[in-house]
């Protein structure tokens, strides 16, 4: 029997992680028995069969993360963070929640681990943003991590601590760096890659969209459920293979604009594409110019991380995901 | 004018350093007018011209760094870290003293920042332990850093910490990952690195040295004099050109212990050599083995940071640096 904790299970990877996981009903091997979800709003519980508890807080208040962990689940996710932009936009939150609230965890689970031998599994997200220009065209897994934002800090910072604490023994980590989610369901958000997703999603649904850069510009995008798909992998994974690395970059797929939108025509032709406004903002431009193009994720595959075929097969996902969602 | 703190200020390159300001007078383009050495036992200060003013304390107790920085000193080296060794044995020692010491520091600064606009020049020593294995024969300045210790992973989070803080304009951050130095003056120590020293400076002295790894070892030196001359460059330097990457791999000469021996056996003789007993330890042999061998170290030289020109003349600067030491 496993039991697991997902920490920012309210966010949109918590949600779908928590709803693969009640779906599949195992995890690292072993039936699911009981499902945690902590978030700093109630996050809603999925439904089936497994026993659900939903619990508010801040993980960086004092004795919350030994609470969190006192109960000891075997798998714990740590999927809870600020974004970028707050990040870089309150130095001393973003280092508090991001960096604090990472660290009172792992102390807790060694504090745990000290008494008792516990030695959970522990997944944390970590992000593309740990990487910085100048950068090559294809990064490959012994590439250099410097990143560029506090928040990419942050998540670097969190990367080798948690791969200390899983050298030392206290639990088995392993860290992920997800690419860049599309498409992201909801509504146009504020983020500088916001529209990666919202050229497909917003045109999906006969409404306008605004592209903020040239068709030219690549990224490395995965869908919401290869993301699901990699944290559930990460539940199951023997680490042994990982050596001392335990932090990984995750295949994506790599695609310019240019082909987001064709890949869009073909799905819904030419007045889906008709409704992408391009209006060029250079502020913009300059942050997404400094980002990651592509990847060579040889350890990750080698791991077993399947990851999206195609952008066709993103769009193709998520239409299948959100029916209704297609004008 | 300058001022100048140097924080392990009692350690043998912060009294090298030390020494080389006062000789010299001058830093970061201006006189030297003011330099304090802070440590947890009393520095010896140097001689010379310049007021020195010696402080202990410890850079962990609550408002030490506040208070240190509070005299607004236009250079802040900071040496002090306790050794991978005692990091390893003593897993909350380490990340007290290592990390949360530096983090202390850097707050400290950046809290002086905001009320005042002081930015510092700050000179962080790292160490090679950022690097762990898989490495190649040659390390480039583009390698990931993956360290295998507890030390190395709390240094590779200082110079993290250090990149951020630097490029939010609370100081002007420098990371120096400096060679292993060669040859340390003194006892021989108990480190696994303590060696390629010792079977220099043991037989030099006319005593025997215990050398327990084979010849064909590899490794990546500096003389204190190089390590110095870095600190005394990085305080000058305009890092304007470093961009975001503010921690650099410092030049060395990669040797083998057979080419080490090979250099004594020119400047002492034979009967010099033949004071090295060969006692292998497969305990040191498997910790030197996962150690780097060799590094391009282009952004350093491009930066101006000058090292040694063989290990013929690190032996020759210990020689004159020590005078008296050989038989």
């Amino acid at each position: 029997m496993t039991t697991c904790l997902i920490i920012g299970g309210g966010g949109m990877l918590g949600q779908g992680l928590a709803g693969a996981l009640t779906a599949r009903g195992t995890l690292a091997g072993a039936a699911l028995s009981h499902l945690t979800l902590f978030d700093v709003v109630p996050a809603r519980a999925p439904e089936g069969g497994i026993p659900v508890s939903v619990e508010t807080g801040d993980l960086c208040a004092p004795g919350e993360a030994e609470r969190l962990v006192s109960s000891r689940p075997d798998v714990i996710y740590h999927l809870a963070a600020i974004v970028s932009g707050e990040a870089e936009r309150d130095f001393e939150k973003g280092y508090r929640i991001n960096l604090d609230g990472t660290r009172n965890l792992f102390e807790a689970i060694r504090a745990e681990n000290g008494r008792s031998g516990y030695c959970p599994r522990v997944v944390f997200t970590s992000s593309l943003a740990v990487f910085g220009i100048p950068l090559p065209d294809v990064i490959g897994d012994d590439y250099v991590v410097t990143p560029l934002s506090s928040y990419g800090t942050q998540k670097a910072i969190g990367e080798l601590l948690l791969a200390d604490y899983s050298r030392r023994g206290f639990f088995d980590g392993i860290g992920l760096r997800l690419p860049t989610i599309v498409i992201r369901p909801g509504k146009p958000n504020a983020a500088a890659s916001g529209f990666f997703s919202s050229i497909l999603r917003e045109p999906l649904a006969g409404k306008e969209a605004v592209l903020p850069v040239g068709t030219d510009v690549r990224h490395w995008l995965a869908s919401p459920r290869a993301a699901v798909g990699y944290l559930v992998h990460a539940g199951d994974l023997d680490t042994t293979a990982m050596g001392g690395r335990r932090n990984i970059t995750l295949p994506g797929v790599s695609v310019t604009v240019g082909e987001q939108i064709e890949a869009l025509r073909k799905v819904a032709g030419d007045e889906a594409v008709a409704l992408i406004r391009h209006q060029p903002d250079p502020a913009v431009e300059a942050i997404i110019s400094t980002w990651p193009k592509a990847f060579d994720t040889r350890r990750a595959l080698d791991l077993g991380f399947a990851g999206d075929a195609s952008i066709d097969a993103i769009i193709t996902a998520y239409l299948e995901d959100h029916a209704g969602a297609a004008s």
